[in-house]
């Protein structure tokens, strides 16, 4: 296929691809390249994962399986089963020795983070793993405006236990939290928030 | 109801339940309660949790759902889904800012633990926690003879990786891993056995 051009230039596909490329790397974002946010996450975790840097996984869907069948020569297919609540948050691993255990969740709203999107088990385990010194966070999505946010979930819990906000406001995320630079590899560095998090908790505890 | 004895002695309900549990509590062991091995670790997992002890879970088995029907006013049925080999071990948590990774396996051989009961995706797992200073292990239950271990991932690896063996010897395993006196609470006081291997590693590397 060629492209003609009111000024009479063409482009051959293969230039149009590249350039397509080319684009696509300056936008360094997921977002734009129909990645969805869990996705990007997970392909995160692939790349600490393969540079020996950290540990982390998503954990699977818990499910109830009723009824298998075990058709000849293939697989087991699981004919009856039922999503089960989770205990758990969905991500956990080790980094340098440190349990991480986070949740991801993303918003289109533009000025606050729905406390509706998390549920009263996971804030029941993010305490249970905080006393026992995990390092413990939400990655914050806000897909309208393109802005990732490390915040700790000591902060998401005493909001959350106050009970009086229905939202927190992208101002205390931004204040409060460590904005994410979205980058190609990995996609999501939250990492290198948890070593900037890391060393403000041992500069303010003294450790 | 009142059971009545060869000897004219009668018994009520409750007096035969109390003789249970009484006698149930000589028995500090579940397999003599039918209980399985795998059941066993996730009611201790319970225990620590509920005493603010340790937060270790079971990881769901992975499953790649394909079709969900969604009844009118009732639950999402999964009605075609298959079994995905998993990534990782089957358990981990958080203990004291420790990051825990285990797997556990059940074996009836008397004299030595077979190697087939492992794979090589739980071997990689534990050896990428390791370098992570994960603390690694494995519970083994040696079923027929009631008698259940603690044994570091790396031994295990070793081992794995010389190839030479198809198992590993129980005078082995009571030589280099811990053996844990089954209880009634916790069931497998497998925490137990991860202080001691944390001390004699400090006392090991002088940490």
């Amino acid at each position: 296929m060629v492209i003609r051009y009111p000024n009479g230039q063409t482009r051959t596909d293969q230039q149009l691809n590249k350039h397509k490329i080319l684009e696509e790397s300056k936008k360094s974002n997921f977002a734009n390249r129909g990645m969805r946010f869990e996705e990007a996450i997970n392909v995160s975790n692939e790349y600490y994962l393969n540079r020996n840097i950290a540990v982390v996984h998503k954990k699977p869907t818990p499910v109830q399986i009723v009824a298998v069948d075990y058709p000849r020569r293939s697989a087991a297919v699981i004919r009856e089963a039922y999503f089960k609540e989770a205990s758990t948050t969905d991500y956990n691993g080790v980094y340098k020795g440190l349990y991480l255990d986070f949740e991801a969740k993303e918003t289109k709203n533009k000025t606050s983070f729905p406390l509706k999107n998390f549920h009263q088990h996971q804030i029941t385990h993010m305490k249970n793993c905080i006393k026992q010194d995990g390092i413990c966070f939400v990655l914050l999505w806000f897909s309208s405006l393109q802005r990732c946010f490390f915040f700790p979930s000591h902060l998401l819990i005493s909001i959350w236990e106050t009970n009086q906000r229905q939202s927190i406001p992208l101002t205390t995320i931004a204040q409060e939290g460590i904005e994410l630079t979205m980058g190609i590899a990995p996609r999501i560095p939250y990492i290198q928030a948890i070593d900037l998090y890391i060393q403000t908790k041992e500069n303010h505890y003294g450790k």
